[in-house]
């Protein structure tokens, strides 16, 4: 298997789940002493996983919570961030601008409470956040923690533990079992994609955030390639139009609430197009995952089987995921 | 001038004004007797107008506000919308399904507060909301007449009565003016751009909605052309890779806060792209709008503008807009 290291991979998501009670311990603390809402703030691939924790959170959760991008905050505001605001960032470098420049902002002007997750130690951000946890890699599943903790702690998810023991249990080496499973797939969709001129990605609920990112952090920024996310939502209401016999579409069906709106698309496209890829959750057991939690783990199956594609049309293509041709190579 | 009918623009325009006093009757009574938030609800193209009215409430409310989309609030649900939630939705046909069952839904199992403009009288919609605005066209004027009034009686829109004389008296025949200075320019653009095999098309604040919408709704479904949407603050995060020389790029540069945020594309986008074309409000006259209500302008002068370029391209394909490949020709 190109670019796979299954010890590696285990450790980075066991490691992962090990950080729960650093989570917690700050969690808990906010949750006691009171909270107005919780902002996921982000840009970029940042951004898109905030998307997707919001919409995580809204599977059961009424504590108000939203994603607020942070150029966006720099020039606009938001007044329902205030002194009583959580708010939750992840930061690989811990210096993208944007990020920095935000928090410095809410930092100096609000007061609002900030926990960051940072990919590395002694980083710009660091010295601004209140709370601060560094370990590499896993943002989504850091993020989808932090929800969790809170929905547990307003009583919205009392099966909590359960949950997690499950995960502590069997996530790490069912999402490598998922991967291992889906390479020679992986390989398949690389080759007929590889040098798509342009290629559609449909996705829904907690699958969303990482389409829309799959489609621009990836496709886009890593391999050059062009694509466009939409929302199975609202596939209907446009995008449709330009589906042809050759048109490429991957469709991400998962088994979170929103599965009938991908299913839609799913159902739908045979009778337009002859070049698409559905990628259904339902094909990779989860040994030890319980039906009723595996919508909560099907981002991370998407996950694993995209960085098999990935892994695939980067040797193909000769290009490097590293390179950027201008992002943070030119002044903007 | 092709597709255009002056009298008609501005009886349509200043008749959508002239419903602000049944816009306000509802809105004083639903704000004495109190709401906990206030949700715009809709799908496609009125998902997109309810995004630029939460942008636009964003500038200076701190009314908790939001978007949902229609399609997934039957299968996530939102629990913070409650019986005490407002919630405003729009449609021309008042037939949209996703609409008509998600508003059944709210209203049998949560009883929240609806106020819907429905473009022609005696739809299944208006059989369900609490209130009707019957008027056609103009949704985004109607949407933000709400906003306003919500945000005049929460006190932080003090200067909306001088707004409000100013839009009456010159919006219209601005705005008609702005469609007859741009039409050449739409000519033109449409020469250059009715054959695109992709164009890109990127906008901030409360251009971003109608930016997705006529990427979506109008490009995609109308003409039948692949684009694709990008905020401008996320144009620095993935899409920039691959736009190179002739990649076709249209950049929204309006006038309210996010401003900033289209600009800098703009003033990037010489170093790397020769097929660029940028769309700055700040070329067009407003008399009778004083320069800080510019920003609140900025949508409806693009959409001038757009209408001005969507003639010319619908002439130049000989491709009428109102025929749909698939849309509600085929079953999803």
């Amino acid at each position: 298997m190109r670019k796979f290291d299954e010890q590696k991979e285990l450790n980075s998501m066991n490691g992962a789940l090990k950080l729960r009670p650093l989570i917690n311990n700050f969690i808990d603390q906010i949750s006691e002493r009171g909270y107005s809402n919780v902002c996921w703030l982000g840009i970029g691939g940042t951004y898109a996983s905030s998307m997707q924790a919001v919409v995580h959170m809204k599977e059961k959760s009424a504590i108000e919570t939203f994603v607020q991008n942070a150029a966006e905050y720099l020039v606009t505001g938001n007044k329902r961030i205030t002194k009583d605001t959580l708010i939750i960032i992840s930061s690989v470098t811990g210096s993208t601008q944007e990020l920095v420049d935000s928090l410095k902002k809410i930092k100096n002007e609000v007061g609002a409470t900030i926990l960051a997750f940072l990919d590395i130690a002694n980083t710009p951000l660091e010295e601004i956040v209140d709370h601060v946890i560094v370990y590499p890699m896993n943002e989504q599943l850091k993020f989808f923690m932090v929800a969790d903790r809170l929905m547990y702690l307003a009583n919205e998810f009392p099966d909590y533990d359960d949950f997690y023991k499950e995960m502590d249990q069997h996530f790490a080496k069912n999402i490598v079992a998922v991967a291992k499973k889906a390479d020679q797939f992986g390989q398949e969709v690389a080759e007929k994609h590889h040098n798509d001129a342009m290629h559609y990605f449909v996705g829904a609920g907690n699958q969303w955030g990482a389409t829309y990112s799959h489609a621009m952090c990836y496709w886009e920024e890593q391999h050059w390639l062009r694509s466009k996310s939409i929302e199975a939502a609202e596939f209907f209401h446009g995008t449709l139009e330009v589906i042809d016999r050759d048109t490429a579409v991957t469709v991400y069906v998962g088994e979170d609430t929103q599965r009938p709106l991908s299913e839609r698309v799913a159902k739908f496209l045979p009778q337009i197009c002859g070049n698409y890829t559905i990628i259904d959750t339902k094909d990779y057991e989860l040994p030890g995952i319980s039906e009723k939690y595996r919508g909560n783990v099907s981002p991370f199956v998407f996950r694993a089987i995209n960085n098999r594609i990935d892994a695939y049309v980067e040797h193909l293509n000769r290009h490097p995921m590293t390179i950027r041709r201008y992002y943070r190579r030119l002044d903007y």
